[in-house]
């Protein structure tokens, strides 16, 4: 019964083997046919909880559950430290993501939630986006020019023929790093600019808003001058009392949540009555069809984040860390021969030396 | 940013070097230290939370999580499925700790948490033993002699001058295999018999009851021709609905629970008011001497589990594989040299090659 741990090291090589582009992809058609496959009813899915604190620093660690019943579970704990960038030069959001076996509850594999995180979160906007977003959109602002900022960019790029990025950051220096940031991937054909802020959401196909902004300080942007059929990926809000729209927009298109009762707990629709928040991600992808003609409207896809989103990206890591034969396996709980034995496992006839290579398929959806 | 992985292997190495008695020794002190420095305000313990299936066989997978504000938090994630000895030869318990940097989200640690859990729950009844049991107890019951009865024996053992164990489960193979999985511990003064229940908790000093009894099937014995100053250290209960004791006895006895709140959702004091609970945990060990004439008494400690307990193991273990240099140092989460670019690790400017150790100290409690 061993656990396989995916590094950093570990992802590098996944992704070196694959591509990035290959790799969103495939993440976004993976959540596609999660979405498509889901069944309320053969899922567990809470909300997520944590601790939050103002000690030392603003910041929030959460966990993130999700079920299959009868299957795994997955849990994703995930932190949010809005000042780790400036003060430690780390990320904002760390993470790591955890696959139980739920019929012995062994665990099953240790991921890096980090980089699965950034993907899944790319992966869920260019998604709704294919639905609501106008077919022709070229050009995309940036509200906020942070890390998410870049696997935004990355997943519509895959999804739209994207010639323009209007970027605006409160930070200048942010707005000015983020070409830098964005040399892995090849979109030659794109023009980044740095313009104010209402230049760049007046003149966008699509918005992206991934902001720290602070509890109560929303919306990032004025509600004036928008383009009729502008589509916004609301990213940033994750927390009671952080928002990013405003309401005035919020109440005149069509709000999809990724997670309905988190996103009215944590996200835009927070701001709004539940009769006023339209179909959710699955409902979306579903039925794609009926939503065309929201195309040449305004709409909002309010991604807070989903679980589910976390249990996709772990099953396509560890299929590819299969392929690749990359990982490291550890024994990690303390198991003795003798189930009942809980010091037993200190002799000699312990089960250390198991041939189980601790990669168990956890995979939870069929993928044509 | 590394992650220190501590695993059986480690833990084993931990053991050897250590001894067992000491290490349950320490456990027991660390413990006592924690409970008497506890304060609530510097500590947040939410109630586990968790899935509780019947597919495909019945189980449950929990966290357990607390966080000493400011500094870390800790993330026990345990299975509890009691067919897995007999269809598959693995323990019932079977779990992880995860320990996180709450400044910046970091993982700093995983751990085995299926032996420090055996170990702390038998702390746990040693301490609460300790102030509540006759000193001079000499006779031991275990009702349930599967792996728990093997680490509360061996905590009260450290207390007390046991010279008898009085041994019963429904379940003769595990009764009868009971003398060969405690030859790890040296007790040769101990004699250790196979009685009918009613024998037992009739002539028993201290009772622990460790069961995998069925939600509304207990209590595991009657309450009859009990010792007046008998003790009961009641593991079993973790889970609505299920409960151990009759009700007479506790009704009778001084009850004092490990974590109040909980014992109250999934303990004994499930089947009590609030106004019939004793002191907690904290109160007993802050104020032993307060309760020094209910020795004479009949008195129950239900022993739910506490996260806290799992901290102070966490805290053990990490600290003694720095003295020896053991665990595996893993660079889990994909962290590039800019903070604010998910894909920068993937090129050589990455962290990978940082000097940090994984083994960041997190002392929760001065121990003396």
């Amino acid at each position: 019964m061993k656990t396989k741990i995916l590094s950093m090291h570990d992802i590098r090589t996944i992704v070196t083997h694959v591509g990035l582009d290959r790799l969103m992809d495939e993440a976004t058609e993976r959540l596609f046919g999660a979405c498509r496959e889901f069944e309320q009813k053969r899922f567990e899915i809470p909300l997520r909880d944590g601790f939050e604190y103002s000690l030392p620093q603003m910041g929030l660690l959460e966990w993130m559950p999700v079920m299959k019943t009868g299957h795994c579970a997955t849990l994703k704990v995930v932190g949010y430290h809005p000042h780790n960038p400036e003060t430690k030069n780390l990320p904002t959001i760390l993470s790591v993501i955890l696959t139980f076996d739920t019929e012995s509850g062994h665990l099953i594999g240790v991921v890096d939630g980090t980089f699965p995180t950034a993907i899944r979160t790319g992966a869920a906007s260019a998604l709704a986006s294919r639905v609501l977003a106008h077919p022709d959109a070229r050009t995309l602002a940036l509200v906020g020019a942070g890390a998410q900022a870049v696997t935004q960019l990355h997943a519509l790029s895959r999804v739209f023929d994207l010639r323009e990025v209007l970027l605006y950051d409160i930070d200048k220096a942010t707005s000015n790093s983020f070409e830098n940031r964005i040399r892995n991937l090849s979109l030659p054909k794109l023009d980044v600019k740095v313009v104010p802020l209402n230049d760049a959401v007046g003149n966008a196909d699509i918005i992206c808003t991934a902001t720290s902004v602070e509890v109560g300080q929303g919306p990032v942007f004025e509600d004036q001058d928008l383009q009729p059929h502008v589509h916004v990926n609301a990213v940033g809000s994750d927390f009671p009392g952080k928002t990013e729209l405003p309401l005035s927009l919020l109440n005149r298109a069509l709000v999809c949540p990724d997670f309905r009762v988190q996103a009215m707990k944590e996200g835009e629709c927070q701001q709004l009555g539940a009769e006023d928040i339209g179909p959710d991600l699955v409902e979306l992808t579903r039925d794609a069809e009926r939503f065309v003609t929201y195309q040449k409207q305004q709409t909002v896809f309010d991604s807070t984040g989903w679980a589910l989103e976390d249990h996709v990206m772990m099953d396509l890591l560890v299929s590819r860390s299969r392929e690749l034969g990359c990982g490291t396996v550890v024994q990690i709980e303390s198991i003795s021969a003798d189930a009942k034995s809980p010091y037993g496992f200190l002799g000699a006839k312990s089960l250390e030396n198991d041939t189980d290579d601790g990669s168990e398929p956890c995979q939870l959806f069929a993928v044509d």
